[in-house]
């Protein structure tokens, strides 16, 4: 049985490695290395620098090209499932070619395996294949986590529930009926803009945890513009940009 | 100016630490480290084993007893306000004691400090009574990253909202509408034996991330019984627990 380590590494900073992630990279016989395609380099560079640098050991580094998603695909989701699938069969290639069949192999995951990612759903494809697989996942701070670290502030105020959404769930039903907190992930456009802004405060944060990170906290109903444009000119400045926030009816 | 960091530790097992809250740790000049009181004594021993085997450094340590809570207080709200008030005086009077003005101390907090913890409100209010701070803040890997990471699930489904709350909440106000998934903690008394079971699924941890961890998932309908049962008898024979659950329409 091949074990396969889904190893979270955190949000763009080694040092949020935990000492279970670590051991579990440097115990591994292979780590497949997604060389960028779907991300941005500097993200890809981190995973390489985690390797190169922070292991003990020197595990055999495999990388391969992430498939090209296909975002013309009428409905999204089965955009992402052909990607998946896709991805499944490399996965499933790269460990038949460079591992025994008894072997570790471990892949770097943003964040948190758990958390709006998708190695999880191509794990399971490979099961689904016939791959003899025990999937072993190790937790890594989120940007969410990052994002409240940052600010100083708790996720949830005292006893109150909190929903972690998607920007095009918040745009598609607005706010929530059971949470006076909303975390928001997955925005690529500002979908507070979408909202009444009275009443709700906003902490915003791009590229948290990272040393170009960028914070702005205050009343959505002032700050709105403001972000969309300090989003804007990082983005076109960086290249790229990973941002998140958490709104709270006050 | 004192720079009191909120370190989170993680659930149960040193190797959650990420490299990050090594470090702040390490560089603490003061440790402050709760004996026990409000918390079970397996975790309070965890946080002395990591100030005495896991640093490399040897900052003061300086343990204080946790108030009293009154149970009693009518307004559940109030009680725990009075509390986080007498505790923000014993930091308080820790940190003028034991810390020079600009020195740095640090708290381990269980988890994450975002998470259904006190600190940063506790820091709040050191911050309200004039004493010149810093609060910074480590994440630490939640009871809930390492519930769905021992079960090998993601916490939310494709793009889709989740809904963390408590016991009191899912009791109080029934099946959220805005989410699926439910992931409830705080929850001393099985509330999911609230709802109409029907199509829904259950993955419960208890202990989660610790050696005498114990997981049950399925048809919520099928297993509430055996995990209030199971609860009981972890509880009876550890004198303590801290059990976590992710519930998800199917």
């Amino acid at each position: 049985m091949i074990t396969l380590s889904l190893v979270g590494i955190g949000s763009g900073n080694p040092d949020h490695l935990t000492r279970q992630a670590v051991q579990r990279l440097e115990t591994a016989d292979v780590i497949l290395l997604p060389r960028k395609g779907a991300e941005k380099t500097d993200l890809a560079d981190l995973r390489r620098m985690v390797a190169g640098e922070i292991l003990s050991t020197s595990p055999k580094i495999v990388e391969f090209d992430y498939p090209v998603r296909d975002a013309n695909t009428p409905k999204y989701l089965d955009g992402v499932n052909t990607w998946h699938d896709a991805l499944a069969g490399i996965w499933q290639d790269l460990i038949s070619r460079h591992l025994p069949s008894d072997g570790h192999v471990a892949l770097m995951v943003w964040g948190d395996p758990s958390l709006y990612d998708s190695t999880l759903r191509i794990a399971d494809r490979l099961v689904a294949r016939g791959l003899q697989l025990k999937v072993d996942v190790i937790p890594g701070i989120t940007s969410l986590q990052m994002l409240t670290a940052a600010h100083a502030i708790p996720l949830n105020t005292l006893g109150a529930p909190v929903l972690i959404t998607t920007g095009r769930k918040l745009r598609d039903d607005g706010w929530p009926a059971d949470a006076d907190t909303v975390a928001v992930m997955l925005d690529g456009e500002c979908s507070f803009t979408h909202l009444d802004p009275t009443g709700i405060d906003i902490w915003w944060g791009a590229y948290v945890g990272m040393p170009q990170q960028v914070l702005k906290s205050g009343a959505l109903a002032n700050l709105s513009e403001e972000i969309v444009a300090t989003r804007a000119k990082a983005r076109a400045e960086s290249g790229w940009i990973m941002d998140i926030y958490l709104l709270r009816k006050s």
